[in-house]
């Protein structure tokens, strides 16, 4: 019997009315699939971050200066960002925060009770390009930021059961609006929001940056290919750490707008590994839900969240939690000697 | 400043944009305006759940024999319920399960590691009525079992900042429903639904002895009086529950439609107590969407839960949480030194 038809059978015979605990169920069966086992489980779990600047901010379409992204970097270390408090302070999961391109120097606080381990990477030297006029990547500094993803998942020790990838990179919402508007077809316009807080006149010059990275890559259908020219450096990365999750066994929890748009190209690339991926949360950027949509997703919250850095999938972690420990933990009709489970 | 004015300063200064913590920002200031502080805090939380019977299963309303009520008591004790694993496994909550009217005897199992303490009261003694054609409880039934719920809630030691409300009775959701279409003015069909596990025939019988007991009360407008009339034991413990936790100044994370339904009583009868609720989800019985638009509720969750017992309170707990930690844990922008806080 396999892991799934297990864990189907076991879920029959738990306390409850069949199908009662609705989601909580699936994503116990998604896991089971993965895991081959009756009782999977969420532990141990990875919370892995990417950040990296985008020359195209120069255009105007970040509300925060680039140096932001250095200082965030700082922060995570430190302890005190909002995934440093998830990740490590409720959940109690390593964050590893790895720098494939932050281009403002930093120096790194002493790491608080909540700090992350942070990992400069050698791509993070070489400069990207500004995307709306040239490709963000030469093939060599995409390689090398694909490599540096896929390496910091096949690292990780212990090997985790499900994996948090986030991004934390001034202007990214403007890579992932493009690369997700070439991966679908659409016009910037369909994909280009609000990101951290852009008012309507920045929207549309952002919507107009995008359009002139679209026509400059006119032609371009290869996943990859487009991530390389309008994408960044972190997303390149997040795509090489979900195929690498699926190369070790790990569900992906996936987070939101820039992380789905990373792991579309990634899909389009690997379709098997949409078995792989959990949905964590509906974002607030309104392009999201064209990528969900593509991917036939429904994720498991829908709170506003438009933060980025796994928050979306730190703040899900613990209903995948749940939903795996009710499986594994709760009595049967047998054990608790009750009528009603499966004749 | 008042807690919910300093709050809001807080989460201005915290290293994030304005709003991208989407509801996990709105539930902290809910709890920081009920608990008057800059920084309000989740825990200690209590999971109290109402267990009892109802006569009015003789007309085929339930998918489970009644039996099952005083099984699941036992499988609370021991720990092998779904509420156990969550509230006691998962949360570290203390789980409480107060026996106001359960009609099958039960011996209590040696508690297991996630076992619950359970109280059987004197209201539990005397019968209830079956609401299709007489009332659910006689004035003094339904003043003992009220009183039950106050004082289960009272008595917690420490006392809660945040409460968990829940219930357990086989065919507790014809009355739920009685009550919820009384205090809507709506027929039966309307808020009628498959329960745990009822077909179609089945619903349409529940609504027919909905719509009994509906005419049988036609007239009667004070909102306790109509739980106390087509109610049950349980419901009218958790509306004394819930207006207790108004008293002690604790939030109530709100559970599916049984829990709502003898709620928006509480509500009806005490206005107030709206300001110190929190919806945790969306059943998946349909009735509840109408009850949550009565109460213009957002819940948190929408995940096809129908379980009860607290469960669906008990999954959206874990968002409780981290908001409170979040909003007093992060680093504000002047400790990381960032640019982009507030002037």
């Amino acid at each position: 019997m396999s892991g799934l038809s297990a864990a189907v059978a076991r879920q029959a015979r738990l306390t409850k009315p069949p199908g009662s605990l609705g989601a909580l169920e699936s994503i116990a069966l998604e896991l089971a699939a993965i895991q081959g086992v009756e009782c999977p489980v969420a532990r141990p779990a990875a919370v892995v971050l990417f950040a990296a600047d985008h020359p195209v901010v120069r255009h105007g379409v970040a509300a925060y200066p680039a140096s932001v992204t250095a200082g965030m970097v700082a922060n995570f270390a430190a302890g005190g960002a909002a995934a440093s408090v998830a990740a490590v302070g409720v959940h109690g999961l390593p964050l590893e925060v790895h720098d494939v391109g932050v281009d403002t120097p930093y120096e790194l606080p002493p790491a608080g009770p909540n700090g992350a381990r942070v990992v400069r990477h050698a791509c993070a030297e070489q400069a990207a390009g500004d995307l709306r006029e040239q490709d963000a990547m030469v093939p060599d500094l995409f390689a090398a930021a694909f490599e540096a993803g896929r390496t910091a998942v096949l690292a990780l020790d212990p090997t985790p059961r499900v994996l948090i990838l986030g991004e934390m990179g001034i202007g990214n919402t403007t890579p992932a609006s493009a690369v997700a508007a070439a991966l679908l077809g659409r016009p910037a316009a369909d994909l280009a929001g609000p990101g951290t807080g852009l008012d309507p006149d920045g929207v549309a010059g952002k919507a107009a940056v995008i359009d002139d990275a679209l026509r400059r890559i006119a032609g371009t259908a290869e996943p990859l290919e487009i991530l390389r020219r309008v994408g960044g450096r972190e997303l390149a990365a997040i795509a090489g750490a979900a195929l690498a999750a699926r190369e070790i066994g790990a569900l992906v929890l996936v987070d939101g707008f820039i992380v789905t748009a990373a792991i579309l190209a990634a899909v389009r690339s690997e379709p098997d590994l949409r078995e792989h991926l959990l949905f964590a949360h509906r974002s607030g950027e309104p392009g999201h839900a064209l990528l969900l949509e593509e991917l036939d997703a429904s994720p498991l919250l829908d709170l506003g969240l438009r933060l980025g850095e796994g928050s979306g999938a730190l703040a899900a972690f613990g209903l995948v939690d749940l939903a795996c420990r009710l499986h594994g933990e709760m009595a049967t009709f047998a054990d608790a000697g009750l009528e009603g489970g499966p004749a």
